[in-house]
């Protein structure tokens, strides 16, 4: 079973991946926090697959277990979700010592996580990843926000989770297209990263669709060390150095956002993103015209989106890529790749990108 | 000019004590944090003392300054007022670089802390405290909150600022019955630290109580080098070190809440509190009676109550000291002085702590 570690000095904790964790989940807690009293926060859905088992472990170390369900749905991302959290967890009696665990994808782990952070000036964290994309993405980063009318994330803070338990089992119950969403991160990393991964990717295609567990524990694992070696020499993400694991979000966080957050997935709009991306590195960064067919064909057979939707207007992706909260110049920043496993930031201006838009807008 | 340095490492800061502090703030900002777009957020009242001569301080040194105010009052530390300064954050393009300035009391520096330490994940933060109180306590140690209908302080973070400048020109605007609670952490650090400081104050209750700069710069001096002493050995309030600086807040905070926070400010419930404490250190810890004496002396002279609130109900405020969120088993955690400089941690039942209660009430 793979652990990757993440050495954050007193901050540090390990992600343990493969089938069949949750059964110990309970031994966990037990032995990283102590006897405490633990608070689930998970949604109605992800409860009703695996309630029962978490209770069960949970329960069967002598360790109190309350549960605060949040309704399915980003929408929900909020601060008002995140107050009626504090209210319950206010009236559950839940001390600075007892832990916070986050059972479901992205948005109960950050959530959660940014309630973890702030109640009682924040409480142990457990991360339980449910989505593939949660598992490779959030669950390494120490990254938890909600959402306020003004924008995604704007309200969060820097918390790492005591532990980070990544089931490969609750793969069994996710939808195909959330399948597809954690595997732009995951073809992104790879691309990052190095060839081999890559080349994993590619042999491996219908064993990931197959959601078989040794292989998804390896992408998943392959996925969060790289991340995790990043993370390490920029927590708080301050030195440039964890904007590369920005590679396809410039394009693809402008994409969601025209979409207002309904039409792509965001792994849907990063898959886009990193087409996009991999066209500039081409034009400008000297990747060869070969490892951007190779992306394009890896993304593809995962199920994702790689074309610019059709008649985009340059106008606004470029108006929406100028809002974006991390840009602090007047040019644009873009993860681009010399190579795999070799990315480079540059500051691109309107016209260049522009021209690669409107080049793959017409097809 | 006393400076204070707070060890925290790679969050380690200073505080500048003294008076005329205000001219040069901008040039501090410019030095610590380099030249961004700075955000005051501030009360109307306080604003309309001092708001020109920090804005010309800012401007002058070429850095842009908003203003977001709050309405003056405890009542407005809430997670709804963080929300409404996210939207005047987003609104004027405030970035992650982009330090928050609070100006003001507790109440300011909590609720402005707590945005710093949640928006964008995390922002520079500013301290100008305002108030006797404000510099003395809540300028060192990095704790920062808002309010919940379910208890005081339930929801925060630790946030260390970048700087602290507590201007003691500010306390020429501040009303006695504040100036003499602020005086209650100043009476509570000199118990617990040395007898040095505690015949400062009783030499110079004059001075303090006719806001002599020199006088007031060495007492608040004094306090926050001994605060930052403890902070630097317990930055997260894990260790029970920090849980010294509770002399007086076990009663205090009982008293307090059962007064719905209006009968008593926060001082003067501590000083309530202290003066239980010291009973309780008297009889358990054998704290001479001198010394008793000579610490409700300095309360009194500094305008504090000292008095148990008459025909209180012990039941009450021992269900009350219960409540307390810090409280980890069935026994109250009480901080005692075996003499001064010298506090103790105990684990009271509550029969020894009702008995004192209980004779004085009688008086």
């Amino acid at each position: 079973m793979p652990i990757v570690d993440v050495d954050l000095k007193e901050r540090a904790y390990s992600i343990e991946i493969g089938p069949g964790l949750l059964d110990s989940l309970g031994i966990r807690i037990k032995e990283t926090i102590g006897l405490s009293k633990a608070t689930v926060i998970t949604n109605p859905v992800i409860w009703s697959f695996y309630g029962k088992k978490i209770r069960y472990g949970i329960d069967s170390q002598g360790i109190g277990c309350d549960v605060l369900l949040v309704p399915d749905g980003e929408k929900y991302k909020t601060l008002q979700s995140a107050a009626e959290l504090y209210k319950g967890l206010v009236r559950s009696g839940a001390t600075r010592k007892d832990p916070i665990i986050a059972v479901g994808g992205g948005v109960i782990g950050d959530l959660a996580g940014f309630v973890a952070a702030t109640y009682m000036r924040g409480v142990p964290f457990v991360q339980i990843p449910t989505s593939l994309l949660a598992q490779v993405d959030s669950s390494v980063g120490g990254k938890v926000a909600v959402d306020i009318k003004e924008g995604k994330n704007l309200v969060g803070a820097f918390h790492q989770p005591a532990f980070v338990v990544a089931d490969t089992d609750t793969l069994s119950t996710l939808p195909d297209r959330q399948l597809s969403q954690g595997m732009a991160e995951v073809i992104k990393t790879a691309f990052l990263s190095e060839e081999k991964k890559v080349r994993f990717l590619e042999d491996n295609m219908e064993g990931i669709i197959n959601k078989d567990a040794d292989i998804m524990s390896r992408i998943i694992a392959d996925s969060v060390a790289y991340k995790a070696m990043i993370v390490e020499q920029d927590e708080k993400d301050m030195k440039d150095i964890r904007a590369v694991l920005n590679y396809g979000h410039t394009a693809g966080h402008a994409i969601e956002a025209m979409g207002s957050y309904s039409r792509y997935l965001h792994g849907e709009a990063v898959a886009i993103g990193m087409t996009i991306a991999a066209r500039l590195s081409r034009d400008i960064a000297g990747l060869s015209g070969s490892i951007e067919e190779r992306q394009t064909k890896l993304l593809k057979a995962a199920g994702l989106p790689v074309k610019v939707p059709e008649g985009i207007d340059s106008d606004k992706i470029l108006t929406a890529m100028k809002a974006d909260k991390k840009r602090t110049s007047e040019k644009i920043t873009f993860v681009l790749l010399e190579d795999t496993g070799k990315p480079v930031i540059k500051e691109l201006d309107e016209k260049t990108i522009r021209k690669v838009l409107e080049e793959m807008s017409r097809g």
